[in-house]
């Protein structure tokens, strides 16, 4: 069924079979249904070819003049692009190289070694990510208003400024998918944002994609890290599972951050986001400080007191880690062993005591016996509790570890600012204006990790001992139950 | 302050310090204090001494000149003597054999090896019990109305006749006693049979010595074995209460068998017990069969079934108490040290958040601690619960086992009559009298294992599903607490 539908932005077509489409233009699509991102239709000039779905996502202002329900996903009212409408936006699929994939050893660094300007050759962070270049004032490019980030300041020191427009995004079960006439398998995602409520789908490489992007274009921002690459047993329900709650967290944290759920990468798709300007240094011009340059000596003692911080729950988290999942593995063995030994030895009594049919003995006899499966069942309970209240916990510590790893580069970032300014011997007013833009950032970046950690580790407990709590009184009930056999009929 | 008492039946002195006192003599008691089941007073011709207190017992119909209340212990109202003014009855604690203490080593049977008659040469239990010489007629004792024990018929099979007074008896936390001076310490347990409310002072060698005369007294009674004998360690809490427990179940064995709660041994006395006629062949001169004898061949199938399912259980049992033995360890070690280490990692966790001290980090922070505290105290409830819910079901598992190892010997006394009695080549029907006797004695005494193991399972069960429904909402309200340290202020 063929729908109309108004175009977004420009795109130029690089291969055969995809069209070139302007914005505004009014396209004809020939199904809602897409096929990795393309979707199949004409353009204005009558031109057949596909071209990739969201550049026909309409702005919101303008209503296309088709019938709202079958125009759905095009015609979704939101002030914003979808951001998960890539990241495979340009190209198909196979554009892709297929060997930086979801199965690269977990030693290769995911992390963009991309350097900026004459540095080429200096190792450190502070260099690498362009906080050096900034503040010498080598950064250049055009900044358009909506690509601006204003930290404020707040009760509790300067925060990014709050997205105006939150949002969630799900992550489906993914399923397992062909190319190549089965010679290639991969698992793809579906991702369904709150404000579209439209499922796209995505494969665990353009997640890669886009991470990498953030990392080399935001130097003190924690960009959470992905859950780990694997090797082997990719299709294996217990991999599948974990990585997909790896995904949930790491998606809660980019939807949850003001300048990651803002970026534009996520919408300009491979090629453009490639080809983006406000990368690294750059990334400094888009900051917007508050009226108030804060004082540097108090950005100095309060970055101090977070690496003190990072470093403590650094070494924390692994006691905690390797404490539940080790009290994980006590109640998928051994607690669940002991309960089941303890119902069949039940059973075994009742056994005996059936060798004594006797009116008077045939209730007790089948009340011991089923006390007997509670107990096997109890047993079942707890092999099967830690995944409701443990591995949560454990895949909470593991987003987290993510984030303390970032952040010895992000103070690296700020004290080299700091380092800088103080060497120098003149009160240059621009290179302490830098200075200020750094700190705010890392002091924003610091207060959102905080916010963050506080509202996710409440969240994580209280999940926690719900769960627990619920566990407990399902115990009781199968107790209950067992006991409720035992009155006399 | 001195008090009227009407004396129960005759005592004579035999001890420098004792009176003696004669059926239904007025005597006055100086004060209601006994002193190891002795009472001082005078007589009423007058002579000053210490009279053991059950001899001064009302046997209910008269009642005293004296005030209600304070004679209190001499006026209770039973139809029956204080079965538990025994055993020390006659003589002081001192004539007592101190070797035959509670310390003996346990290799030692406490059971009789007595015998009757001419057989003295001869091993089965038939002989030895007394079963032969009563089914060839050389049983010889006087019998009183009161000392006949009815076998009824009933719904299921032969069945002792019920106990008309039926009581209990409680018996509280022994307290350490000394003599010669503090050289000799022992136990004193405080026994409160439920029909008169009046505690009497036991030591383990006078259940120990009414043991000995039961098993002796009754062939195919299974007299419920004490706890173990201990050589080391009698003043440790754990093996006093063991010990205690162990007692308890004994005694509730001990009432609730409609022969034994009825035995005069109870009251008789240590010397008149010993001297007493019907025991071995002569009980079952007291024993009253129902008006149709049964057929053999029925009461054949019917111990034949028996000894299966006693060998079963006996099997069975053992298998149900290593289970529970073990599980109690694992919960007392085990699963305290698991939520223990949890517990710490919780805590491990709010020390190194608490170093961020933000108005908006301290709620948690506060909660994250507590929830560490509530893990450590459920390991506490772990370590504490088996005492609760499996102790208890082990002491039961002892006394049954105890029950179990009597009953070849009983089977063998009745088996031994029917072999007789097949081998007899003529109709005595004298014979067959006293087989039908003994078979109906130990149809009885099973038909009473059934009835009391169906209570006791039935009960023990129930408390042990009752104490782990209390256990885990124990942990749940503990979790609950913990959780709402998490709701935001």
């Amino acid at each position: 069924m063929a729908l109309k539908a108004r175009v977004l932005y420009d795109f130029h077509s690089e291969n055969p079979g995809e069209i070139s489409v302007r914005e505004n233009e009014l396209v004809t699509v020939f199904s809602e249904e897409e096929l990795e991102g393309w979707l199949e239709g004409k353009n204005s000039r009558g031109r057949l070819a596909s071209s990739p779905r969201p550049t026909w996502r309409s702005s919101g202002t303008t209503s296309p003049p088709t019938r709202p329900i079958t125009t759905r996903p095009i015609t979704t009212a939101s002030p914003r692009p979808n951001p998960l409408a890539i990241p495979h936006f340009q190209g198909s699929d196979d554009d892709w190289d297929d060997d930086w994939d979801d199965t690269l050893p977990a030693t290769q660094q995911a992390k963009s070694t991309a350097t900026v300007g004459r540095n080429l050759n200096r190792f450190s962070t502070f260099v690498k990510s362009g906080g050096e270049a900034f503040l010498l004032g080598e950064a250049n490019a055009l900044v358009r208003d909506g690509d601006m980030m204003c930290v404020v300041m707040g009760k509790h020191g300067p925060e990014w400024q709050e997205d105006p427009y939150p949002f969630t995004c799900t992550i489906d079960d993914p399923t397992k998918q062909t190319k190549f006439k089965g010679m290639k398998s991969y698992m793809s995602y579906g991702l369904t944002p709150s404000h579209t409520n439209v499922q796209v789908n995505r494969r665990y490489k353009h997640f890669d994609w886009l991470y990498a992007r953030l990392v080399e274009r935001f130097p003190v921002i924690s960009v959470p890290h992905l859950p780990e690459k694997q090797a082997t047993g990719r299709f294996e329900e217990d991999f599948i599972s974990k990585r997909r709650k790896g995904l949930m967290w790491w998606m809660n944290h980019m939807t949850s951050h003001p300048v990651l759920a803002r970026c534009d990468s996520w919408k300009l798709g491979k090629r453009k986001a490639e080809r983006d300007e406000l990368v690294g240094a750059n990334f400094f011009l888009t900051i917007n400080p508050p009226d108030v340059p804060l004082d540097l000596q108090d950005v100095e003692s309060k970055v101090e007191g977070f690496k003190t911080f990072t470093k403590r729950m650094d070494e924390n988290i692994i006691v905690v880690n390797t404490t539940i999942n080790e009290f994980g593995r006590k109640q998928m063995i051994g607690f669940k062993k002991e309960y089941q030994k303890v119902g069949q030895s039940f059973k075994v009594l009742a056994q005996a005591f059936e060798m004594d049919q006797q009116a008077y003995s045939v209730g007790l006899n089948k009340a011991i016996a089923y006390t007997g499966e509670a107990y096997e069942t109890i047993g079942e309970y707890f092999a099967d509790q830690p995944r409701h209240d443990l591995d949560p916990i454990s895949d909470l510590l593991d987003i987290y570890k993510g984030h303390l790893a970032n952040y010895p580069d992000i103070i690296d970032v700020q004290k080299g600012a700091l380092t800088k300014v103080k060497d120098c011997p003149q009160q240059e007013s621009d290179l302490h204006e830098r200075c200020n833009i750094i700190s705010c950032a890392t002091l924003a970046e610091i207060q959102h990790f905080h916010r963050t950690r506080v509202r996710d580790f409440r969240l994580q407990m209280q999940h926690h001992l719900q769960q627990q709590i619920s566990f407990f009184q399902k115990i009781t009930a199968k107790l209950e139950d067992a006991l409720h056999r035992y009155d006399e009929q």
